[in-house]
């Protein structure tokens, strides 16, 4: 799959949890023509999900043969249920001419990065781990010694940064947005395939 | 000259004449903290000039010995007169962490480009040769024979937008700055040496 022949793109927002990328893509969501990439599982729906718009709910069965027929750009199982990016959707939407935005974990992101090189990936930094530490503590859900371990997880998952293209420390949340959004407009302001055509048409011109 | 030892960015605004070039790059420079890199010439100061503020005006022997001494990112004789960028009054800032914007015709960033290849390189495109024709008439200074010229040269000039990083094509002219605004915040968001730095620290505080 080659970036060059679809007009929108692909990008990756991902980050060690609590670094804020769901609220940071929410937001990306709801302030630009950026869409979000609806993910497929073969879990229950819960009260108030919708298909489609939540996740789209599979059966196990058919969540495999799309796995052999190479239907996904990233899939994990998690606690027994399967998660998957479904790439025609995605490729489908870019084909559009609409950006598409995928929020995932740093080893969903390597996956979906074979898988679609030509994505634009985007890290997502606490401003420092006493900070992130905060936010996991806050949250009220985890042991000490499970935070413990999530900070030691953190340091390893950011060993994978030189994988991306760029990084934003979400220290300020409005600023982590603005910064996201100037990428996704600088994006597109990129030389590719589309200003050619804009050449080919001075010539024409002239 | 490596990039990666300077906190600042050297943004290169170029692009035909008549594109804009020179507005783009006077709002920016009016509207962020990016600083102007000032020429260096050997022509004589004209009315209202400031040395060090309009060019560094200095005498030919003075301006052979910057050559000579390759501190110059590009230089070019215009009608009898030099202009050169003098390479350490731009490193000076790069290394201050100002960021550095440079207008220049292709040539002089395709000179730019070899001497700094981690600058970034904006290609300032009009939207059309047609507009172009418009602009440069507008300006009532030049026969239809030499307007025509001009456009061939155009023609040719834009060949070399794929030494180029960005384009923006400047027809509606708050978007043009908007996305030059937006190419210097993403481009200080690129994963880069900065990042490590802070990595290292995330390790200190586990």
């Amino acid at each position: 799959m080659d970036r060059a022949e679809h007009a929108g793109k692909l990008f990756i927002i991902s980050g060690p949890s609590g670094a804020g990328k769901g609220t940071i893509c929410k937001r990306l969501v709801e302030e630009t023509k950026v869409e979000i990439s609806v993910s497929m599982t073969t879990r229950n729906p819960r009260p108030g999900e919708i298909d489609g718009v939540s996740y789209y709910f599979t059966s196990k069965e058919e969540f495999c043969r799309e796995i052999e027929a190479d239907g996904f750009l990233e899939h994990a199982e998690v606690y027994g249920n399967y998660y998957g990016t479904p790439k025609a959707k995605v490729i489908e939407k870019l084909s559009q001419g609409i950006d598409v935005v995928l929020e995932i974990d740093i080893q969903g992101a390597l996956h979906v990065k074979t898988a679609y090189p030509d994505g634009i990936f985007i890290f997502i930094l606490p401003p420092s781990m006493a900070e992130l530490r905060k936010r996991i503590t806050g949250r009220g859900s985890e042991t000490e010694e499970a935070i413990n371990l999530r900070l030691s997880q953190t340091l390893k998952e950011v060993s994978y940064i030189d994988k991306y293209d760029y990084c934003v420390v979400n220290g300020e949340l409005e600023e982590a947005v603005a910064r996201v959004k100037a990428i996704v407009v600088a994006e597109h302001s990129r030389v590719s395939q589309n200003i050619y055509k804009l050449i080919e048409q001075y010539k024409e011109e002239v």
